[in-house]
């Protein structure tokens, strides 16, 4: 966005496109570029949807609890809950095994816009976009076999420009240490987005190499002592999905169709979560990691939904984009680049179209085994011709998942099976071939206990099998779920086709648009997030809320009065380890704090730094007034929250008696 | 239906309409006119929304804790929670007046069929309704003025019969005793229509007349000792609304349309509840009784979908339709009436339109701000003019609606008030002309709060001004929710007179299509339900679930039992005064038992009674099978759930001290 138009602190910054003269000017800060190596080789994403960072040189990771809870979540069972208990390792040997974790560190970044490019010569857009897939296919896998890196082509500035990223990938990766949920999501869906807070939001994790601790060249060393008000700190992390290079018709198309339509779904899986965690504490537990994610996307997208509505937000955008408009259409040489805005209000109908039009089906068995008929039949194909996600070069990562060990529980699968084709028929309409043909004569709930219950795919070994055996062991399989894939692949095809050609239209619309900004003015700036490596910056700073003025920082003792104002709240009780601790604890410690950096989902477990580059804290939500973060930022109220590295290191010490732990940390 | 289509114990009888041969041949029971007189005289309507009986001479209304509860929230403030903690009047003192109930006892039928179709000449839709509507308030006016009772005329069978219904009216209603709802709802959601269960969902009201204790000639003696299994039991309630005359299109239009809608609009409303009730222990009480009716409907909703969505019912409804059309097809005579199944189906089409189109945002000031507006506009017209609830005939009910005393909330009234809005902007679009004069240029959380804070509905002294001065009070009021009662009051009419017109040719085609049935047979039938006076036969019997018999009986046991079993989990709790008389309590007295009488929502509260007419049971829930009796009946699995009436005894003597209570029942 051009800086004309970015405003305060905002913006999420490539590695390689640093915003220096901002930093010069604003802070007086000129970080080196041995500061910014070391900050991004200190970084790491969790491939499960997150960020995090190495804290020691003998593999040391940090990052939220909810980025870890689904590994938790998997590595639990009846008899063992993490979630609920947390885990400390005594000794490396009691590190537990994620079973499909993926970390990713950046090693290196590279410009391949004009390679990209030049592969793609057509004008027809499903053409275009093929093109463009293969163009991309290639250039990874070059790269791939040329290094060995995971090697992603990463589309920016929504289509203006192609870098490819390198990254060293880390497999093994262990738990070390997380606390009890009613500690780390403390005050639980009722706390969640507000501010102030007192959660320790915050896992240990260790990356392995060859069955040894990782030995680390970078990682970052914690800062002793207190972080103080209005001091300059950077968030380096990995930003899921912005949308404010969005047009006003994209925006209302949010507004008026999408945000609703997303809401109704995220609502109705709320309550079947819900429904399915009555049965009694197991089946909670079965349920709990997902259900906190339904509540915690419901809530986003009910504050994106609140912002948008309001009036004021789409009348600055479209104030806004006017004067853009106005700006291009008085020039001879930009006039033409207007119709671009057109465009993306074009492609917005047929977006709407394609609203809950979808054959994946939300349920863990036919989600494995409609990657086991799409892994056969794309490698029936040249490696460039495949769906992007099924190439040589991303296979790794794909069996990794397909093949993960983690648990399968059949009473949830059913429920989520049975709703998945209960809204299949409503969408498509109860006589809809496809849905005849899914449902088989049955209703939905006796369907899917016939799919679960016949399945196989719950066994490794099985997936294994089908694998090696290729096209033909996939073809000739009588299992139900695998025959269930078969039958809607050619659906999947087609409306994943659809997709792609709208996406690649609206790439290239926005292409067109972010060279129209450019040519207004050229100056630092940033592309919107696309879940890969950023730098943001911003100051510890608190803010005014219904006339009273928020301290940015909140100490270990007030999570101890929020739990008695809260008394016979639920998830406002602390854990036993804390009320045991509650003597001992340094009262004053840091516990959580807000700075103005531009994040957003996806950024959970980014490392907080101060200018020595020295940790200080740990990104784990926005206040409810950052919602709108989406597709404006705006930092009058908006804050990042971040758990403190001093309460971090203080619970280690005097709560969960993990001393050793505390002082291997950052060395 | 004709009794071809009418299935066992089957049927929601007229009082005027008894299935006498049935009731002989099946069980050799011939009912005497006393005996049914008794039985309609001892039962009452509770119009906000379910069924009871006088238990005593002196005015003892029996009930379900989940029909009472509406009232004892209203009874509630942030100091006396009667909806957690229960109620026992220790004297007539003591018993509390429900702010704004109205009991309605059933004490004439008349048929005045031939009445209303003579006031109908016209061929236009809309006008033919106006004209129903006209010659309806005529005849509920001239019986009014004639008898001074409340005079309704029912439509039935779909519009091919119309009875007047003249009610005596019990306005001083008061709370005797209610329990716990740890002990009525024991078991919470997870049990809600489930069996085997262990509820005392009962309530003990009391009618007044000029300041005391009623003084009642027809009340039901309470049968001494056990129910058994087998025998037949009777059912006196008011049946909210099945939809058994339905046909295959509008029963798909339900399971394609309308309840995935409904669906989704219950989901959201519960989460908005559930969110409201997070901030804390007064904001739940709140939002409690709001919350468990929506719960309730969800999970009905779900099970009416489910078995829809099952390929089996449609389809044996369609073979049924089939053999009727064909029947009607063959006939010279009927074959013309084959259209009217035509017209249904086509006037699905029109309904699917309708659906979410609405002005009536669900927030109690707006609904009292709406009614005061109608009530002025209305008044200027001649009574046969109106609008149907605002005739004078009416006027008493309404008003006792729209001047209770019942507490408003504006925290949870600006909640539920912004979620209309904003599904407001969702439904009709943000750019609608109507939405953004009702936004007046505001998002709808600010709104929302200007106008709850804004307004002087709250004030029932406020609200008879208004009505006192009329048309130019209201007209010149500057009170925001009336000024915005007023704004969207034309398009309220409008939306209105669309439904009437709908409905006024749905009524016209069923008409027909009842004409028709009855052409093919004509035996002991029943319309469907009207939420008004029916009576319905069935037998005490257990049945097979999961290949376990259920038995029909639960004892008091057994609910400590079950509590011990979900020890840990919400809502299986027994409250203390259940475990503290867990030594003394009869554990052998029956609790719970299931009939196969024909039951649907609006018959809870409603007695059963033997043979002889003596109350052994109150109807509090249908099983998960029985979810589909909206439209369709079956014996096999589906089940009325009632508390014992040795149950209730058995727990006012042993659990809640109230012997002198248990000793004035049945006398």
């Amino acid at each position: 966005m051009p800086s004309q138009f970015v405003l305060g602190d905002e913006g999420m910054y490539l590695y390689n496109e640093l915003p220096l003269q901002k930093l010069k000017e604003k802070f007086d800060f000129e970080p080196t570029e041995a500061w910014a190596e070391h900050l991004r080789l200190s970084s790491v994403r969790f491939n499960s949807g997150g960020s995090g960072s190495f804290i020691s040189s003998d593999g040391l990771v940090l990052t939220n609890h909810h980025v870890a809870s689904e590994t938790l979540q998997k590595l639990s069972s009846a008899d063992r809950d993490l979630i609920a208990d947390g885990y400390l390792a005594r000794s490396q040997e009691e590190e537990l095994r994620a079973p499909d974790l993926e970390l990713n560190q950046l090693v290196g970044i590279e410009d391949v816009t004009e390679q990209v490019n030049a592969g793609v010569s057509s004008k027809d857009p499903a053409e275009a976009a093929e093109q463009r897939r293969a163009a991309i296919a290639t250039i990874e896998k070059q790269s791939k076999e040329k290094t060995g890196l995971r090697s992603d082509v990463i589309t920016l500035y929504g289509g203006a420009k192609y870098h490819l990223y390198r990254y060293r990938k880390y497999t093994d990766v262990r738990l070390v240490w997380a606390p009890e949920t009613a500690a780390a999501f403390f005050g639980g869906d009722a706390d969640n987005f507000e501010y102030p807070r007192y959660n320790l939001d915050a896992t240990i994790m260790r990356v392995y190499e060859d069955g040894k601790p990782a030995k680390l060249d970078h990682f970052l060393s914690w800062r002793q002592g207190k972080l103080n008000d209005g001091e300059l700190v950077f968030v380096s992390g990995n930003p899921g999905r912005t949308q404010r290079i969005f047009t006003v018709a994209a925006l209302k198309y949010l507004r008026d169709d999408r945000l609703p339509y997303v809401l109704d779904f995220l609502r109705r899986k709320e309550i079947l979560m819900q429904q399915f965690s009555l049965g009694g504490a197991e089946a909670k537990r079965r349920a709990r990691d997902e259900l906190f994610g339904i509540q915690n996307a419901r809530k986003a997208y009910l504050g994106m939904l609140a912002g948008l509505q309001d009036p004021q937000a789409i009348q600055t955008k479209g104030e806004r984009e006017e004067q853009v408009l106005k700006i291009l259409a008085e020039n001879a040489e930009t006039s033409e680049l207007v119709s671009a805005w057109e465009e993306i209000a074009e492609i917005q109908g047929r977006k709407r179209e394609m609203l809950g039009k979808s054959v994946s089906f939300r349920s863990r068995p036919f989600d494995i085994a409609s990657n086991l008929a799409l892994i056969a039949a794309e490698d029936q194909k040249p490696d460039t011709d495949r769906l992007r996600g099924f190439t040589d070069a991303a296979r790794e990562s794909l069996l990794q998942r397909v093949l993960s060990t983690a648990p399968i529980y059949d009473d949830l699968e059913r429920v989520k099976l049975t709703d998945e084709l209960s809204r299949f028929m409503e969408v498509r309409g109860a006589e809809d071939e496809l849905v005849l043909e899914v449902l088989a004569g049955k209703g939905p709930r006796e369907r899917a206990a016939e799919l679960i219950g016949g399945t196989k795919v719950n066994d490794v070994a099985f997936r294994q099998e089908l694998i090696d055996g290729g096209i033909e062991a996939v073809q000739s399989s009588d299992d139900p779920m695998i025959k269930l894939a078969q039958l809607v692949e050619a659906e999947y095809r087609r409306l994943r086709k659809i997709n792609e050609e709208i996406e690649e239209e609206e790439r290239q619309a926005y292409a067109e648009i972010t060279k129209a900004m450019s040519n207004i003015q050229d100056s630092e700036s940033y592309p919107d997030a696309t879940f890969t490596l950023r730098l943001a910056f911003g100051e510890v700073k608190g803010y005014e809320q219904d006339g009273q003025w928020i301290d940015p920082f909140t100490v270990m003792s007030g999570a101890y009065k929020h739990a008695e104002q809260h008394a016979g709240q639920e998830d406002f009780d602390l854990p036993p380890s804390w009320m045991n601790a509650q003597k001992s604890v340094n009262s004053d410690a840091q516990l959580n704090f807000v700075c103005t950096a531009d994040i957003i989902g996806g950024n959970s477990g980014s490392p907080v730094v101060d200018r020595k580059g020295e940790l200080v804290g740990l990104i784990f939500d926005g206040n409810i007034q950052s919602l709108t973060s989406d597709y404006v930022y705006s930092d009058q109220q908006a804050r990042a929250v971040s758990v403190a590295g001093t309460g971090i290191l203080e619970a280690l010490k005097s709560i969960y008696n993990a001393k050793g732990l505390a002082e291997s940390i950052g060395k």
